[in-house]
């Protein structure tokens, strides 16, 4: 088959399409023929050589998919051959075929077309895994959501909007913010002119917000555990501003407030097959009833895979870029 | 009625037995003829004006009590006058008596005197809410708990160890070391020795700590972070090492791992009154069966605090330090 492969880490030059070996399902785990994957800002750090697959993983890039189940490995039941899935991968996306464990699978919506579900595992699992699993947002309470109109964003605005909690999200641009609206963001702050602490205080009457969804680290930590309300959880899935932050434990304790930290990827595969798993029961009804949508700013063929990644690194989108076969 | 009063912060020599008004009982509350207080740490700021009491406490110092009920407010049900209690409090326990919400109160446990009584309501909700009800410790993790031979540490190893939790503790002498032995502490780490990050590292072969029970805040957070395993939680209760530290936000996110910063007093009373709830539900039990007992220091006469207030100045004491009438 082919995929795409990063013989030497770099810029997105760096992604080449090239033959290799066809992958072989092994024990639990079933092969899927590949319709669409979708760039996730990991991959980026994966190209540039600063975030190595964990062990057993696809050496290529590719975090989600969408495509039909082709063979099936020893002990796999529930899933047949030519059934349409979308998937969780630790890898190997970019490419016309993916082994999948069979945990990490999960049907195409209703009212969703094939290329169109690439776009949904990754977001609905890192949402719903950090904004409900482990912070646990509830009806009535405030999420912040920064990168408002990223994949995770336009994810998050959604489904906290589903189950009744008040939405504020930061994004760069009137545009972004504009689309966020549109979603249902109760509360829209351009980082670039105002500042979020400021912003938050008003919204809730000095409250804080009960739940933030970062995507900042260091640059934000400050600024995040000074906007949490009392009992607030931070929940920290990035670092695009920098690795160590200053934590003031005064102002944590006196709000009693968490802060957690998690990634996707290199969660055993018993942990993601119950993120999906929870997925598929909370989420996946919501797509169905047309309540939640996945959003997705452009598709671009997979083999050009360098121009998506151009895409991301300009910003300039809204929501999930695909790649297409 | 008299109390220990603090006509202005300062070193122990603050502490003043005065006369003050007899305090009364209002909704839902009782009064209580105080048999034996004890100090903690936060009386110590309290006394030089780093931590006032929040709104509607009592002005005079003391988070916890034991002694009888005299008087019981509009609307209490459950208690009489008569009841041997002991309390955990807002403040005011360092007098001759004090108000209480019912909701704080609890019987003397199974086989402890009235007067050892006074030295369990603030480790016992202390550990119980922090190392369990928000860090989940579960059989056969493991905990490590700075400062073990305190009273919260005292109280950490034994509620640790009643779980089926592996132990492991840090203090500054080999006779503390050795007491939090004796209690059922596992691994032993004399912080003035040892590096807490090589000897956890040693002792959980390379996994890390569970959860982290921790009284220094600034000083030990990465040390601790780095300590912590994959799923790892960070329970600081106390800030003797500083406020402001810096958190490497790739480790906890590299461990999926939480930190989360609480105090008891400020909690507003119907926390705090489940918090106790659940002490009496699952903590009593133990002590009652002799599982798990108060650990005394030493008794001062309460009008002597100051002195109490310098052992604990000193950190000599292993356990709590009492104050009766």
């Amino acid at each position: 088959m082919y995929a795409i492969t990063i013989p030497e880490p770099g810029g997105p030059e760096a992604l080449v399409w090239a033959e290799v070996p066809d992958p072989v399902p092994g024990e639990g785990e079933v092969l899927v023929e590949v319709v669409a994957s979708a760039v996730n800002r990991a991959d980026l750090l994966q190209r540039q050589g600063f975030y190595n697959p964990p062990p057993g993983a696809s050496p290529y890039p590719g975090l989600e998919c969408a495509g039909r189940i082709t063979a099936l490995g020893p002990g796999v039941s529930g899933w047949a051959v030519g059934d349409e899935v979308c998937a969780l991968l630790s890898g190997g996306g970019y490419a016309e075929q993916v082994v999948v464990p069979a945990g990490q699978l999960l049907p195409v919506p209703e009212g969703v077309d094939l290329v169109t579900a690439a776009a949904l595992p990754e977001v609905t699992s890192t949402v719903w895994s950090n904004v409900f699993m482990i912070a646990h947002l509830r009806p009535g309470e405030t999420l912040l959501a920064h990168g408002g109109s990223s994949g995770i964003g336009t994810m998050a605005i959604q489904l906290a909007k589903a189950v009744g909690a008040k939405v504020a999200v930061t994004a760069g641009s009137k545009e972004k913010l504009e689309f966020c609206g549109e979603l249902g963001a109760d509360v829209l702050i351009n980082y670039r002119e105002q500042d979020f602490v400021e912003e938050i205080e008003r919204a809730t009457d000095g409250a804080g917000a009960d739940v933030i969804l970062d995507n900042m680290g260091a640059k934000y930590l400050d600024r995040n555990v000074r906007s949490l309300a009392v009992n607030g959880r931070l929940a920290i899935i990035g670092m695009q501003g920098g690795v160590k932050g200053e934590l003031n434990i005064a102002t944590l304790l006196n709000k009693r407030a968490a802060v957690t930290a998690t990634s996707l990827r290199a969660r055993p595969a018993a942990e993601k097959a119950s993120i999906v798993a929870a997925v598929r029961e909370h989420v996946w009804p919501l797509i169905g009833g047309g309540h939640v949508r996945p959003i997705v700013d452009r598709t671009v063929p997979m083999r050009d895979a360098a121009a998506a990644h151009r895409v991301l690194e300009e910003s300039g989108h809204i929501g999930k870029v695909l790649l297409t076969r």
